[in-house]
Protein backbone atom coordinates (compact mmCIF):
# COMPACT_ATOMS: atom_id res chain seq x y z
CA UNK A 1 0.00 0.00 0.00
CA UNK A 2 1.97 3.13 -1.59
CA UNK A 3 0.44 5.59 0.73
CA UNK A 4 -0.02 3.53 4.12
CA UNK A 5 1.71 5.65 7.03
CA UNK A 6 1.52 2.16 9.03
CA UNK A 7 3.28 0.89 5.95
CA UNK A 8 5.77 3.18 5.76
CA UNK A 9 6.57 2.66 9.58
CA UNK A 10 6.56 -1.06 9.26
CA UNK A 11 9.45 -0.49 6.48
CA UNK A 12 11.48 1.91 7.90
CA UNK A 13 10.58 4.63 5.33
CA UNK A 14 8.77 6.93 9.01
CA UNK A 15 10.37 6.89 12.31
CA UNK A 16 9.07 5.55 15.09
CA UNK A 17 9.06 5.00 18.83
CA UNK A 18 9.76 1.26 18.26
CA UNK A 19 9.11 -1.07 21.13
CA UNK A 20 9.25 -4.65 19.89
CA UNK A 21 9.93 -6.14 16.64
CA UNK A 22 9.93 -9.45 15.36
CA UNK A 23 9.34 -11.17 11.37
CA UNK A 24 6.06 -10.18 11.57
CA UNK A 25 4.64 -7.25 13.85
CA UNK A 26 5.62 -3.77 15.03
CA UNK A 27 4.76 -2.18 18.44
CA UNK A 28 5.47 1.36 18.68
CA UNK A 29 4.17 4.47 20.96
CA UNK A 30 1.60 6.44 19.98
CA UNK A 31 2.27 9.82 19.37
CA UNK A 32 -0.92 11.19 20.47
CA UNK A 33 -1.39 8.77 23.31
CA UNK A 34 -4.73 8.30 25.16
CA UNK A 35 -2.67 6.84 28.10
CA UNK A 36 0.70 7.26 29.13
CA UNK A 37 2.77 4.43 27.13
CA UNK A 38 -0.18 4.00 24.95
CA UNK A 39 0.99 1.28 22.44
CA UNK A 40 0.29 0.55 19.09
CA UNK A 41 0.67 -3.15 17.14
CA UNK A 42 1.00 -3.56 13.63
CA UNK A 43 1.28 -6.42 11.45
CA UNK A 44 4.13 -5.32 9.13
CA UNK A 45 2.17 -6.60 6.39
CA UNK A 46 -0.75 -5.04 5.29
CA UNK A 47 -3.76 -5.85 6.19
CA UNK A 48 -7.71 -3.67 6.47
CA UNK A 49 -8.47 -4.90 9.72
CA UNK A 50 -7.09 -6.70 12.67
CA UNK A 51 -9.40 -9.61 11.81
CA UNK A 52 -7.74 -10.12 8.96
CA UNK A 53 -4.46 -11.22 10.22
CA UNK A 54 -4.39 -15.00 9.35
CA UNK A 55 -2.15 -15.22 12.79
CA UNK A 56 -4.61 -13.85 14.96
CA UNK A 57 -4.06 -15.11 17.96
CA UNK A 58 -0.09 -14.80 17.82
CA UNK A 59 -1.31 -11.30 17.02
CA UNK A 60 -2.95 -10.34 20.45
CA UNK A 61 0.15 -12.97 22.06
CA UNK A 62 2.15 -10.21 21.01
CA UNK A 63 -0.12 -7.54 22.34
CA UNK A 64 -0.49 -8.95 25.75
CA UNK A 65 3.70 -9.60 26.09
CA UNK A 66 3.85 -6.04 25.11
CA UNK A 67 1.39 -4.44 27.36
CA UNK A 68 2.49 -6.88 30.41
CA UNK A 69 6.07 -4.95 29.71
CA UNK A 70 4.95 -1.53 29.42
CA UNK A 71 2.72 -2.20 32.90
CA UNK A 72 5.67 -3.11 34.63
CA UNK A 73 7.89 -0.20 33.28
CA UNK A 74 5.75 1.94 33.77
CA UNK A 75 3.63 0.70 37.30
CA UNK A 76 0.20 0.80 35.51
CA UNK A 77 -2.44 -1.14 37.58
CA UNK A 78 -4.37 -2.66 34.88
CA UNK A 79 -4.53 -2.26 30.69
CA UNK A 80 -7.12 -1.89 27.98
CA UNK A 81 -7.11 -3.49 24.76
CA UNK A 82 -8.86 -1.44 21.18
CA UNK A 83 -9.42 -1.82 17.77
CA UNK A 84 -11.26 0.44 16.03
CA UNK A 85 -10.06 1.65 12.15
CA UNK A 86 -9.86 5.00 11.91
CA UNK A 87 -6.39 4.60 10.22
CA UNK A 88 -7.00 1.78 7.13
CA UNK A 89 -3.91 -0.62 8.70
CA UNK A 90 -4.54 -3.09 11.46
CA UNK A 91 -3.53 -1.89 14.83
CA UNK A 92 -4.29 -2.97 18.19
CA UNK A 93 -4.07 -0.03 20.65
CA UNK A 94 -2.95 -1.42 24.10
CA UNK A 95 -3.82 1.47 27.04
CA UNK A 96 -1.70 1.08 30.32
CA UNK A 97 -3.97 2.38 32.59
CA UNK A 98 -3.59 3.64 36.30
CA UNK A 99 -7.37 4.41 37.50
CA UNK A 100 -8.47 2.89 40.76
CA UNK A 101 -11.77 3.17 40.00
CA UNK A 102 -12.03 1.28 36.89
CA UNK A 103 -15.40 1.25 36.35
CA UNK A 104 -15.61 4.92 35.32
CA UNK A 105 -12.52 5.38 33.57
CA UNK A 106 -13.23 6.22 30.09
CA UNK A 107 -12.16 2.97 27.77
CA UNK A 108 -11.81 5.53 25.07
CA UNK A 109 -9.74 8.44 26.44
CA UNK A 110 -9.37 11.51 24.34
CA UNK A 111 -5.50 11.37 22.94
CA UNK A 112 -3.36 14.12 23.76
CA UNK A 113 0.09 15.75 22.30
CA UNK A 114 3.23 15.38 24.36
CA UNK A 115 6.97 15.87 23.98
CA UNK A 116 9.08 13.65 21.63
CA UNK A 117 11.63 13.88 24.63
CA UNK A 118 8.49 12.35 26.92
CA UNK A 119 7.76 9.67 24.07
CA UNK A 120 12.08 9.20 24.06
CA UNK A 121 12.15 8.19 28.14
CA UNK A 122 9.02 6.37 27.87
CA UNK A 123 10.76 4.17 24.87
CA UNK A 124 13.30 3.91 26.94
CA UNK A 125 11.86 2.63 30.14
CA UNK A 126 9.54 -0.42 27.93
CA UNK A 127 12.50 -1.34 25.99
CA UNK A 128 14.83 -1.72 29.19
CA UNK A 129 12.34 -3.96 30.81
CA UNK A 130 12.38 -7.60 30.94
CA UNK B 1 -15.67 -16.39 42.99
CA UNK B 2 -19.22 -16.77 44.65
CA UNK B 3 -20.64 -13.35 43.66
CA UNK B 4 -19.69 -13.08 40.08
CA UNK B 5 -22.05 -12.37 37.60
CA UNK B 6 -20.45 -13.55 34.46
CA UNK B 7 -19.26 -17.12 36.47
CA UNK B 8 -23.23 -17.84 37.08
CA UNK B 9 -23.90 -17.39 34.10
CA UNK B 10 -21.31 -19.43 32.92
CA UNK B 11 -22.86 -22.34 34.95
CA UNK B 12 -26.69 -21.30 33.85
CA UNK B 13 -27.40 -20.36 37.15
CA UNK B 14 -28.65 -16.64 35.55
CA UNK B 15 -29.61 -16.82 31.51
CA UNK B 16 -28.50 -15.44 28.84
CA UNK B 17 -28.53 -14.49 25.28
CA UNK B 18 -26.10 -17.64 24.66
CA UNK B 19 -24.75 -17.45 21.05
CA UNK B 20 -21.59 -19.41 21.46
CA UNK B 21 -20.07 -22.19 23.61
CA UNK B 22 -17.13 -24.72 24.43
CA UNK B 23 -15.22 -26.64 26.72
CA UNK B 24 -13.32 -22.99 27.94
CA UNK B 25 -15.10 -19.94 26.43
CA UNK B 26 -18.69 -18.80 26.53
CA UNK B 27 -20.48 -15.84 24.12
CA UNK B 28 -24.06 -13.92 24.76
CA UNK B 29 -25.26 -11.12 23.67
CA UNK B 30 -24.77 -7.69 26.06
CA UNK B 31 -27.76 -6.94 27.69
CA UNK B 32 -27.24 -3.14 27.49
CA UNK B 33 -25.76 -2.87 23.50
CA UNK B 34 -23.35 -0.11 22.75
CA UNK B 35 -24.28 -1.23 18.74
CA UNK B 36 -26.88 -4.22 17.42
CA UNK B 37 -25.27 -7.30 18.53
CA UNK B 38 -22.79 -6.61 20.59
CA UNK B 39 -21.19 -9.83 21.65
CA UNK B 40 -19.25 -10.56 25.38
CA UNK B 41 -16.94 -13.63 25.00
CA UNK B 42 -15.97 -14.89 28.47
CA UNK B 43 -13.53 -17.36 29.47
CA UNK B 44 -16.14 -20.35 31.95
CA UNK B 45 -13.10 -20.15 34.68
CA UNK B 46 -13.14 -16.84 36.33
CA UNK B 47 -9.64 -14.31 35.54
CA UNK B 48 -9.84 -11.43 36.48
CA UNK B 49 -8.76 -9.47 33.49
CA UNK B 50 -9.05 -11.00 29.73
CA UNK B 51 -4.70 -11.33 29.81
CA UNK B 52 -4.56 -13.75 32.57
CA UNK B 53 -6.25 -15.97 30.46
CA UNK B 54 -3.77 -18.64 29.56
CA UNK B 55 -5.12 -19.41 26.29
CA UNK B 56 -5.16 -16.04 25.09
CA UNK B 57 -4.89 -16.24 21.60
CA UNK B 58 -7.15 -18.93 21.12
CA UNK B 59 -9.40 -16.13 23.57
CA UNK B 60 -9.29 -13.79 20.79
CA UNK B 61 -9.66 -16.64 18.13
CA UNK B 62 -13.25 -17.34 19.55
CA UNK B 63 -13.89 -13.55 19.60
CA UNK B 64 -12.65 -12.86 15.78
CA UNK B 65 -15.16 -16.36 14.94
CA UNK B 66 -18.63 -14.94 16.51
CA UNK B 67 -17.30 -11.15 15.47
CA UNK B 68 -17.22 -12.30 11.46
CA UNK B 69 -20.14 -14.85 12.40
CA UNK B 70 -21.90 -11.70 13.89
CA UNK B 71 -21.28 -9.29 11.30
CA UNK B 72 -22.25 -11.74 8.35
CA UNK B 73 -25.83 -12.81 10.24
CA UNK B 74 -26.53 -8.75 10.83
CA UNK B 75 -25.01 -7.13 7.44
CA UNK B 76 -22.43 -4.91 9.61
CA UNK B 77 -19.83 -2.83 7.72
CA UNK B 78 -16.75 -3.78 10.43
CA UNK B 79 -16.57 -4.09 14.04
CA UNK B 80 -14.33 -3.22 16.59
CA UNK B 81 -12.91 -5.33 20.04
CA UNK B 82 -12.78 -3.75 23.63
CA UNK B 83 -11.42 -4.40 26.80
CA UNK B 84 -12.01 -3.08 29.62
CA UNK B 85 -12.88 -4.03 33.41
CA UNK B 86 -16.18 -2.54 34.80
CA UNK B 87 -17.37 -6.32 35.83
CA UNK B 88 -14.12 -8.05 37.59
CA UNK B 89 -14.47 -11.32 35.52
CA UNK B 90 -12.66 -11.12 32.20
CA UNK B 91 -14.45 -10.41 29.27
CA UNK B 92 -14.02 -9.20 25.49
CA UNK B 93 -16.63 -6.76 23.83
CA UNK B 94 -17.05 -7.55 19.76
CA UNK B 95 -19.25 -4.85 18.64
CA UNK B 96 -20.41 -5.15 14.82
CA UNK B 97 -20.76 -1.10 13.69
CA UNK B 98 -22.70 -0.07 10.96
CA UNK B 99 -21.04 3.57 10.18
CA UNK B 100 -19.72 4.82 7.16
CA UNK B 101 -17.63 7.40 8.66
CA UNK B 102 -15.40 5.30 10.58
CA UNK B 103 -12.68 7.56 11.60
CA UNK B 104 -15.76 9.67 13.06
CA UNK B 105 -17.36 6.67 15.02
CA UNK B 106 -17.30 6.31 18.75
CA UNK B 107 -14.81 3.25 19.57
CA UNK B 108 -17.04 2.70 22.80
CA UNK B 109 -20.65 3.69 21.73
CA UNK B 110 -22.81 4.62 25.12
CA UNK B 111 -24.75 1.40 25.84
CA UNK B 112 -28.65 0.91 25.71
CA UNK B 113 -31.81 -0.37 26.51
CA UNK B 114 -33.27 -3.39 24.26
CA UNK B 115 -36.00 -5.18 24.32
CA UNK B 116 -36.21 -8.57 25.26
CA UNK B 117 -38.12 -9.65 22.32
CA UNK B 118 -34.99 -7.48 20.15
CA UNK B 119 -32.49 -9.52 22.03
CA UNK B 120 -33.84 -13.05 21.36
CA UNK B 121 -34.01 -12.05 17.86
CA UNK B 122 -30.83 -11.35 17.03
CA UNK B 123 -29.61 -14.28 19.13
CA UNK B 124 -31.74 -16.74 16.35
CA UNK B 125 -30.07 -14.47 13.61
CA UNK B 126 -26.39 -14.84 14.57
CA UNK B 127 -26.96 -18.91 15.83
CA UNK B 128 -28.75 -19.63 12.25
CA UNK B 129 -25.92 -17.87 10.91
CA UNK B 130 -23.15 -20.41 9.13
Amino acid sequence: MDNCLFCKIAKGEIPSYKVYEDDEFLAFLDVFPATKGHILVIPKKHYRWTYDVPEFGNYWEVARKLGLQTMKALDAKWMNFLTHGGIEHAHIHVMPRYEEDIAKANPSPPQQQVSKEELMELQKKITAQK
